[in-house]
């Protein structure tokens, strides 16, 4: 076994498409599934080291494709903006019936249009 | 001359770090900065077949990309959608002295709130 480096996964999620349905099968078992390389080998029908291979050339496309494209970076960004705005919203309407409801409202309302603008995509 | 493919110059913005130098300043300058072929050849020290080929094959990538990862497609929505989310805050912000403040307010925040959930990232 070689050691797992968890990003890939990860990065799977993004660039999966870009992968051979070999070297995708392998990494979504060995990442996923947590099977060894011989229970994917039996799998996929193929050896196992050639699972090892799928693997190996499978992460190295998609570590390459995350260092060209950034995607996977930018969306993880972008994800925690949107959940910031989200709770956002949710102080906002649950501050309704509060006695420093403008407090909380002009707060989360700036901070709303504030989140907007630093997402860059 | 072939026609022009306008969704190329977009996609470029995307997956142009995937292409090569060449392929990517042929593409860039045919259809950022609307030069010719002759104009490019000159420009990049390539034949004018070649910056035809460059620009051709980079087109082909460029469109694989795009439909194998559909990055370019996600984007666009997510940032209408955060265009959406900014026009709610401001509408609320400008509505804070107005008479129907409430109304406004909650139909904006529940706005904000949905538009959050739409986003697929």
């Amino acid at each position: 076994m070689f050691e797992k480096n968890y990003k890939v996964s990860y990065l799977l999620d993004y660039y999966g498409n870009i992968l051979t349905e070999k070297q995708r099968d392998a990494i979504d078992l060995y990442y996923n599934e947590d099977l060894s390389l011989a229970e994917i080998a039996e799998h996929v029908g193929i050896t196992r080291q050639g699972v090892r291979d799928a693997i190996k050339r499978g992460e190295e496309i998609l570590e390459e494709m995350e260092k060209k494209l950034g995607f996977a970076e930018k969306f993880v960004e972008c994800k925690k903006a949107l959940e910031k705005i989200g709770e956002c919203a949710e102080n906002i309407k649950m501050a309704k019936s509060s006695l420093s409801f403008m407090k909380i409202f002009e707060e989360n309302v700036n901070m709303i249009a504030e989140t907007v603008k630093t997402i860059e995509l």
